[in-house]
């Protein structure tokens, strides 16, 4: 897909296609769309992360809420999207031993309590160490910290979907 | 449902339960869950009328670009939600007239022309001949006067789907 094409989008189609780059929520695809004609998929990626900088932090956090927990109960379930699902698997979530997944769920649990929202991770940027190191030090992190690199972590995974959904069409 | 058990939800079930009483929108649900607990559900209306106010113009305008046009392509195919369905429906949007079904789909374009989203009316508070009146009025508003009044019925639609699914269940 070129960018000529999703420039000439109606807006139904647009989010049909967009909404799961950012958690299938269609509102995000829906607010940016007014902004094409867009140069290049750089220019429509810097649409969605001004319109996402400008949420409130409430609109903020209800967005990482939208994100499923990493090798939760979805995922164990395969209950996920595809995107999400093969995400988590790039990561080698899904050859963590019992060990691990215990104590993946009790640090989530943790985080969870603390912040009231799930841990985000561009986890296709991550392997299973880094993962359980950036867990360990994000439950120790100040909130307004914590959501500013949460949020930067949903931006790349936005990128990574955006440049996969287009490109490899 | 009575309010303490909307209260007891976690995030997960909470989001699946109230999504669409505003257009299918888990950020929005999301976002509002951190409120609880809510005395009553008129708090938990004003915490979804709060964040919806809190929006940037762009996020408000996505959230009205989320609906569905009255009368359009997908109520006459049955693809709408059910909840949209019934509305339209009760506004008599199932018995026109093939030159009101042609009228109404000018009416709209114009509009979706004029503001780069769709009309927006609380139907269930309506009928055809209303409808058409306000369509034509909100054709010539300004864009600032048209945004407001059609947040403003979207929080009506909130309202009474909120009414529907709390107090029939």
């Amino acid at each position: 897909m070129d960018i000529a094409t999703i420039n000439a989008l109606p807006c139904e189609e647009f989010v049909k296609i967009f909404d799961n780059v950012i958690v299938k929520c269609p509102l995000i695809a829906a607010a940016v769309w007014p902004r094409r004609p867009f140069k290049d998929l750089i220019a429509f990626e810097e649409a969605i992360s001004e319109f996402i900088d400008s949420l409130p932090d409430s609109g903020k956090e209800g967005l990482l809420r939208c994100f499923k927990a990493l090798a939760g109960k979805e995922f164990q379930n395969g209950t996920l999207s595809r995107e999400s699902d093969e995400e988590q698997k790039a990561a080698g979530m899904d050859v963590l031993n019992s060990n691990e997944v215990s104590h993946m769920a009790r640090l989530n649990e943790e985080y969870q309590q603390r912040f009231g929202f799930p841990f985000v991770i561009c986890s296709r940027m991550h392997n299973k160490v880094s993962i359980f190191n950036q867990l360990l030090v994000s439950c120790q992190n100040e909130r307004t910290v914590e959501r500013a690199r949460a949020i930067k972590e949903a931006k790349k995974i936005c990128h990574l979907r955006l440049q996969r959904l287009v490109l490899s069409d």
